[in-house]
């Protein structure tokens, strides 16, 4: 690894591991985006090059870091090899991309962070899960050291592992999140102030350990407090999509109880 | 407040209350439970007296603290009253139950903590919302004097209000664990150590700021990427129960992004 990094996209993903990779001490060759001035702001705190063209990435790094929209990796990826100039490691930080979508490198991979990042927070990158996949053991390793360098957390997750990983982190971040909102929307039609439940909502996060998560379910379905439930059914009733959820949810919880009694 | 307290139950949200009274200072008089056992165990952790009928509730407390399941609340109160030794302030910890439920008191009130206790963790105590409500000013002025001295989150809400944080917090969390429990479920099958999920579960969670969660929104269906949810509905084929909260969740997330832009 005495070549640097080369990094495509300058969004999120981007921004936090370029600076991750800096930090750590990894030279910082090239930042790629079709749009010159995010790749400048970038490529200026990591002490890169900035380039907004795909034939102007430079043999320069040895593994180059496609942090894009799932949809711009495979197109950036044939220009990048039509140009002819990288024979160095292409690795995509996608979730949901197969690792053939770089097929036309020889030492291709996956370099997936399992973790959302966003403008609003700085999730400690050595706590992050690297879920890496590659087409030989030697580009493998070559990854693998990569990641270490920035990550205590990091192990090889074939493409349909990865994909279920993926559906998971909806369930457990995206559809988390969106039951907040709703929280928060009741709370404020309510004048109640929504950080009332941050604690709350912290507490029930954080306690999650090895055992399963319906081990730790509390609430009136998992309870069958029906008179609660029915409660709750009449204060929804003038919010039909979040009634149906409340119902939806509840019954699954019974059913997830159900299921684990037997 | 120069008497102490009693608590009615034994359960989590009776241990929690007493043992932070208790490291508190406060005297801890009596511990009611129905099983003479189960009031002994708390009872001798808080130095207190166990006892295991109605009628053996002692005026030596100023406060009688109901931490009792929502459908015994009413019906202890009514042979605490009948027995006519106690003529303390009288406070129920319930979510949902009314104030009312109370009523045969002349100093009754709502001693609500909005978190969820259990045999699995220890939240800050100082940091959980008390939820308080009381018949007359004196009281609440008790209430409160007693709420701050072991949290530094005390608050007046109403019976309406609190039915409404009593619902908002089943789907900010008793949801959001449910959510939990069905990525579990599906990285356990797919042979996935379930433990991976942690760090971005706990990102989502602790991100939580004051503005509204619906701006943190992250995933496939506030992207509109079509083809991502087409992939994981078919990764959910054998799975119809979660199939159908995938839809319903990612519709609700598009109408809460459309609604948001207006």
């Amino acid at each position: 690894m005495n070549k640097g990094i080369s990094i495509a996209g300058s969004g999120n993903v981007a921004t936090h591991l370029a600076k991750a990779f800096f930090d750590a001490g990894v030279r910082i060759e090239q930042i790629f985006s079709r749009n010159l001035s995010h790749a400048e702001a970038l490529a200026q705190k990591v002490g890169a090059r900035a380039v907004d063209r795909p034939e102007l990435i430079s043999n320069d790094a040895g593994v180059l870091i496609l942090a894009l929209p799932d949809e711009a990796i495979e197109p950036f990826a044939a220009e990048v090899n039509a140009a002819g100039h990288f024979d160095g490691i292409v690795a995509h930080t996608s979730g949901t991309q197969p690792l053939s979508a770089l097929r036309m490198f020889e030492n291709s991979g996956v370099f997936y962070p399992l973790q959302s990042f966003s403008r609003f927070s700085n999730p400690l990158m050595k706590e992050v899960p690297f879920c890496l996949e590659a087409v030989n053991s030697e580009t493998l390793q070559h990854l693998t050291s990569l990641a270490s360098l920035i990550s205590e957390n990091v192990r090889e997750v074939c493409s349909a592992q990865r994909a279920v990983l993926h559906l998971a982190a909806v369930f457990a971040c995206n559809f988390s999140n969106h039951m907040y909102a709703i929280s928060a929307d009741l709370l404020k039609d309510a004048g109640i102030d929504g950080s009332i439940l941050k604690p709350l909502i912290r507490e029930t996060a954080n306690r999650l350990t090895d055992i399963h998560p319906a081990l730790l379910q509390t609430g009136p379905a998992v309870r069958g407090d029906g008179s609660t439930m029915g409660k709750h059914k009449q204060l929804l009733e003038n919010y039909p999509v979040y009634r149906e959820i409340y119902k939806m949810l509840s019954n699954s919880i019974v059913s997830a109880k159900e299921k684990t009694k037997k």
